[in-house]
């Protein structure tokens, strides 16, 4: 292990003993502290910068930013997601369109040619911090009266239900790294090119027709995915 | 929707027609085509590149690359994993040390102060083609005779069961967006900063003690999760 992961992995103990808003020592006392050089050190604080686990503000220093979000991975709706972890979640819709989309996205909802869908871009929030991003893209002919206000105040997915008696029956969904680009930066409240978790979901209705693709990039300084892994043979019934 | 998600929209559904490795048509060619000034597109190139969605070669060009490994998520080593996918699992140890750890990895490993870890960094291989930079931290009591050349050609979870008769029963995993070091960058061969998921994952054996705990990082341009959710009461009985 090099002197640098060295430091990396020490800065990361202390990190987790500290609070959200927490300031770094001044450098020059962590470097005497962890006896390594200031660049040294330097490059690993620029390092743990770039990867968004903390945050620099300009001539004040380097800050913690606490705990991420755990989130287990299950078939549940982003409103159900927060509800199930104490915080009040919430939707500000930045867009709404109605139109025709790129071959991409038609073929994952087996759209036509000339098939429209609504796009409605969400900025989703967790006790009012915006968390993520949100692109979803629906057949219009499925919901044809959908309009920008019917998703502030509720899921989707309760939408469906309510309104059209359709029930999500299943999703795959793909989860990949990225980083934000300056518009989502700016809507996410982080960094250009901060690291971010980018989520594309298909789901189906019962009968497997296509009723949603969403592409969503959530805040990488904010929100993690936990999973607990039960080996087979020990697995216990359920 | 801005022109400029819009062209990155477009280009997305571009490369998903594309083979690894093929290139982009010229700049000029390809903003004429989409309708876009030469510094829309660009900009729309610059983000895909900074997302790792594109390789450019400089004086050469932007190239394709090729759909990502699709990984399920589940409770296997990377060994079992790239199996199932029928690739060629490999991997090259790059350090072997034994010695005491930090405080957030020895507490994950619940070990006293002055105990020792084996720490064995690895670099993973699909076809010989390096997917994941993996250190994995083993209490020194549990294996006390492992050896840096133990873990090139057989998993880790082999090992424990044929030598030391333990079996794995649980993980905690957790899955963050992160970006790639200088050092990673060249062992992975990627760019610096190119995004990649990083994984923390601490497991026990049956009588719950911690048996490892690994840090591995996987190159985001190779590698994604793919789940597959089921909505509650619609589950097959499994």
């Amino acid at each position: 292990m090099t002197k640098y992961h060295a430091v990396r992995d020490q800065l990361l103990d202390r990190l987790e003993e500290m609070a959200s808003g927490e300031q770094l020592p001044p450098e020059r006392d962590l470097a005497v502290e962890l006896g390594v050089s200031r660049m040294t050190l330097r490059r690993a604080i620029d390092e743990l910068v770039a990867r968004g686990a903390v945050r620099r503000r300009h001539g004040s220093g380097v800050f913690a930013l606490g705990p991420k979000l755990d989130q287990a991975l299950m078939a549940s709706s982003f409103t159900a997601d927060m509800r199930a972890r104490g915080l009040r979640p919430g939707a500000r819709t930045l867009s709404f369109d109605v139109g025709p989309v790129g071959a991409r996205i038609r073929s994952r909802l087996k759209l036509a040619e000339y098939d429209d869908a609504a796009q409605v871009t969400r900025l989703r929030l967790a006790d009012d911090e915006p968390i993520a991003l949100e692109e979803l893209h629906v057949p219009r002919a499925l919901v044809p009266d959908l309009a920008a206000a019917d998703l502030e105040d509720q899921s989707f997915y309760d939408l469906l239900l309510a309104r059209c008696g359709i029930v999500v029956a299943r999703s795959v969904q793909t989860i990949e790294p990225t980083v934000v680009d300056a518009q989502e930066a700016a809507d996410l409240d982080v960094p250009v090119h901060s690291p971010a978790l980018l989520f594309e979901r298909t789901s189906w209705s019962a009968d497997d027709q296509p009723v949603e693709f969403v592409r969503s990039v959530y805040r990488g300084d904010r929100y993690k995915i936990r999973t607990e892994l039960t080996a087979p043979g020990t697995e216990e019934a359920s």
